[in-house]
C-alpha cells in the first residue's frame, strides 16, 4: 500500500510500504477514505520538533474497517469509521474518565505508529478507538461527501476547539475571545457558539482565515499583537473576556490569553506547546485568579455528542477544509499550509 | 495610637502616628484586639519585594468597632468583627461573584492603607468587607480567647489553603498532595480534610510543621526535594495525586506540584508569586490535561462556612499560631518567623 512516509524537514514522499496485519487479537485494519493534514504536523515538516526519518504521518483519518481481529467486538468488516488522533484502550482508568488521550495503553499516529496519510492503518485497540459511523448518511439536501467532510474534522480540530471552549468554561450569555486563527481556533468559534457564547472575539492575523471566523460568529476581530491586541480586548470588553481559548500553543499566545482575561475567568489552552517551559505572566494570574484548564484533547470523548449535532445540521466545520487533494498529492498539501494558502488539506484516498 | 512602620528591610518598629479618623461615610474605626504576622510579610522583611519606608504591616486582624460612618448600615459600636487581608466595597460585579480580592474599588490593608499590626485601623467599605462574629463566643469547654484564636486564621491563611483546595477541586475520597509546609499549607490539610479527603500528602522540609500536619489529617509525609520528592510521590499514588494544593509561590514548588499530578488533575495555587513570570514545565500540563485554577483567596468570600465549622468545634487552625507576641513585639515575631522559629506570630494587641 502506499503512505507518507517522513524523510527529512521539507521532503515527506507518498510511498510503497507493506500492507498492515492485524498483529494483536484487539487490532483492526481501516482502508482509509479520507484524511487531513494538521498544522501540529508543519512542526515536523519545518524540523521545529524532532522526527525520526521512516516514521509515517498523519493523525486524522476515516475509512471502511477492511479486517477485525477475534478479540474486537463492536466493529466488522464494512463499517464505515472515524478515528480520534490517539488510540486507547477504552478500559484503563483514563478512557473511564473520558481522558482517553492520556489511555496507559494508548498512543498517536504517525511516528512509529501507522499514520492516517495512506491507504490503509492497522488500529490498535479497534473497540476502544474507532467510532462507528451511521450506515445511512443521508441528510435532507447534503450529499454523502459534503457530510463526511463535515465529520471529518472531529477526528481532531473540531474535538480540540471543543476542548478549548469546555475547559474554559464557555457558558450561556458569555463573551469569550479566542486566540488563533488556525483550523482550531476558528472551530473554538464553533464550540464557544455551540456552548452559547453571547459575543466572540476572534484574535488573528490571516485575511481569510479572519472572514471565516466571521462567518462562524465571531462579531470581533483584532488584528493587533501583543499588548495591543490586550489593551483592545480589555477596553472593548470592559476589563476582560469570561473566557479565553488558546489556540495558538507559543508563549506569546498564552500570555495574551492570560492578558485578555477577566478577572476569575479561565483560559481554556489547547494549542500545541512548541517547547516543554513556558514563561508565562504568572502575577498576573496569581492577582485576577486566572485559570488556565486543557491540554492535548480527548476528542474520543467529544465525539458522540459532537457528531450527533453534525449529523442533525446543527454544526459544520468543513469549511475549515479549504483544500483538497487525493494521496499523492500530500507533499504538496504541506506545502500549501507551510506558505499559509491553505487553512487545513483534505486528503481523499 | 501605635501601630508597625516600615523602615527599611529589617527593620520594622512600632511608633506612635496619629489615630485614624473617618474619611469616607462608609468607613469603620476598628480597634484591634487580635493581629497575625503573615509568611507573605516576610517577603518584604527580606527586601525581596517593594516597599516603601513609612508604609504601615499588617493585613490580618480582628477586633471592636470604635466608630462608624453615616454610610455603614450592618455594624455599630461594639461589635466584634473579623476582616479578610483584602478589602471590598461588597457591590461590584467581582464581589457579587465571591471574587472580594479583585474588587473595582477594593485594596490590601498595609502598605498605603492602614495595617492591622497597630492599635486601631480605618475600614474602607466596613459593610462589604467586615465580618460582625456573634456577640457570644461561649464554645462547651473551650475558653472564649481560645476561640478567637481559632477563629483569627480566617482572616488569610485558613481561607487560602480552603482556595487552595477549592480550587484543586478536593472531592470525597480523593488523594490530594500539598507542596509547602508553612501556615496556609498547614490549613491546606485541614482544608483538603474539610472536603472529604481520603489521603493526603505533605511535601516540606520543617520537622515541627510536618508533624503538625500529621496531626491535622496528612498520612504521608514527603522531605526530599524536586525530581526525587516528584518520583516518590508518582510511585506511591500510583500515578499522581488527583488534586494537589501549592502553597508556596516559587518556580521549583510549582513545578513540583505539575510533576506530582495525576493526567486530568488540578493544581490547587495560592502561593504568593516572588516574581512576576515564571518558567512552567507547560509540556507535561499538556499532555497531561494538568489545570492550575486559584489565584489570591477571596477569603471574604469563604468566611461564614469555615467560621460556622469553627463555632461548631469542626474546624480549629489556631495550632497555625505557635507564638504569641504583644504588639510592641511585633518586630521580634518578624525575627522568629524569619529563622523559623516559629510557623506564624499571634499578636495580641
Amino acid at each position: 500500500m502506499k503512505a507518507t512516509v517522513f524523510y527529512a524537514p521539507g521532503d515527506l514522499r507518498v510511498v510503497q510500504v507493506p500492507d498492515p496485519k492485524i498483529l494483536e487479537p484487539t487490532d483492526a485494519i481501516v482502508r482509509v477514505t479520507h484524511a487531513c493534514i494538521c498544522g501540529s504536523d508543519l512542526w515536523y515538516y519545518r524540523g521545529l520538533t524532532p522526527f525520526k526519518p521512516g516514521w509515517r504521518l498523519g493523525h486524522e483519518f476515516m475509512g471502511i474497517v477492511e479486517e477485525v481481529g477475534p478479540e474486537v467486538h463492536t466493529l466488522r468488516k464494512g463499517d464505515r469509521v472515524l478515528a480520534p488522533f490517539a488510540f486507547s484502550d477504552g478500559t484503563c482508568e483514563f478512557c473511564q474518565k473520558g481522558l482517553q488521550t492520556s489511555c496507559v495503553r494508548g498512543g498517536f499516529w504517525g511516528m512509529s505508529n501507522d499514520g492516517g496519510q495512506a491507504e490503509m492503518v492497522r488500529s490498535p485497540f479497534a473497540d476502544g478507538t474507532l467510532l462507528e459511523l451511521p450506515g445511512d448518511l443521508s441528510m435532507k439536501g447534503v450529499s454523502e461527501s459534503a457530510l463526511l467532510k463535515a465529520i471529518l474534522p472531529l477526528t481532531d480540530v473540531m474535538g480540540t476547539g471543543h476542548h478549548a471552549a469546555v475547559s474554559a468554561g464557555v457558558s450561556q450569555g458569555a463573551t469569550v475571545a479566542v486566540v488563533g486563527d488556525g483550523a482550531v481556533g476558528l472551530c473554538g468559534v464553533l464550540a464557544a457558539k455551540r456552548l452559547g457564547a453571547a459575543r466572540i472575539i476572534m484574535l488573528g492575523h490571516q485575511r481569510k482565515r479572519l472572514e471565516l471566523a466571521e462567518s462562524f460568529g465571531a462579531a470581533d476581530i483584532i488584528e493587533s499583537r501583543g499588548e495591543a491586541a490586550i489593551s483592545q480586548v480589555i477596553k472593548m470588553t470592559g476589563g476582560g473576556a469570561d473566557s479565553v481559548l488558546e489556540c495558538v500553543g507559543t508563549t506569546d499566545a498564552l500570555n495574551t490569553a492570560i492578558g485578555i482575561c477577566r478577572p476569575g475567568c479561565t483560559v481554556g489552552y489547547v494549542g500545541v506547546p512548541h517547547y516543554g517551559n513556558v514563561i508565562i505572566n504568572f502575577e498576573r494570574m496569581f492577582r485576577q485568579n486566572i485559570n488556565l484548564n486543557g491540554g492535548v484533547a480527548p476528542v474520543r470523548a467529544y465525539i458522540p455528542a459532537l457528531l450527533a449535532d453534525v449529523l442533525a445540521g446543527r454544526l459544520d466545520p468543513s469549511p475549515v477544509l479549504d483544500l483538497s487533494l487525493c494521496l499523492d498529492e500530500v507533499p504538496e498539501g504541506y506545502k500549501a499550509m507551510d506558505t499559509r494558502r491553505a487553512i487545513k488539506a483534505m486528503v481523499i484516498v
